[in-house]
């Protein structure tokens, strides 16, 4: 019951492996995740791991996800410099969803939003409910 | 730009097909849905929702999920008495995942614990980070 925080990264294997082999992976071999700004608590985006993503994340410690749309490990930031550094990486009770608690640096949404969940119902309209802080073209070049 | 909560239940069709037209569903006619507390952030669990579990969700106020492995509709707290009242929800940047703010009344976890992440790495070993705060069998029965 102890709420001391592991040090990341995880630098021993077999520790990295308790988590793995834990995880109840999807038919892709995927698994959602929810990253979460560990001081604020603000809900920063969803995205997913697969076996390799969860292993470089614990292995690095910045957050590394797999990108479904390019096939590919998504090492969040390596573009932006919006890099998600990982606070303590926790797993449900049924196994099959994660939580990260991150520092995020800058903003988490390729928009240049913090976060993803911008879009909500106001007065009958769906409307974007932040701005955002950073214009994409500094993010990811013109 | 208005941060002004709508009023939930939403009443008006027009402005439940505005969100549910929106979002992107999968392949199985599935969105994930992260709930979070509304005013201590905390987040509470991950689960998913279809067509209907969201316009329900919308009509009643109550959240409601689909239950996968029951394959049907769930709502929230209809047993066990610990529902989520909907505060706000939030579609993300590319329409493929939603955030619930709620109240929680009681419980979110099926182990009686307030949310569901609460296994993490602790000393090279998997741990369960939190307690139970009420009994399993008081929320089900025996």
């Amino acid at each position: 019951m102890s709420t001391t925080a592991t040090t990341f990264p995880v630098t021993n294997p077999q520790a990295r492996a308790r988590l793995l082999d834990t995880i109840r992976f999807d038919m892709r071999g995927l698994v959602p995740v929810v990253s979460q700004q560990h001081d604020t608590r603000e809900v920063l985006m969803l995205a997913w791991m697969n076996r390799e993503a969860v292993e470089e994340t614990l292995k690095t410690g910045k957050v590394c996800y797999y990108s479904r749309s390019r096939r590919e490990l998504w090492r969040k930031g390596a573009t932006s410099g919006q890099v998600q550094t990982l606070v303590d990486l926790r797993l449900d009770c049924d196994g099959d969803a994660l939580l990260a608690l991150v520092d995020q640096t800058g903003v988490a949404c390729h928009t240049g939003r913090r976060n993803c969940f911008f879009f909500g119902l106001r007065e009958g309209r769906l409307v974007k409910l932040t701005r955002p802080e950073v214009a994409p073209e500094e993010l990811y070049g013109q």
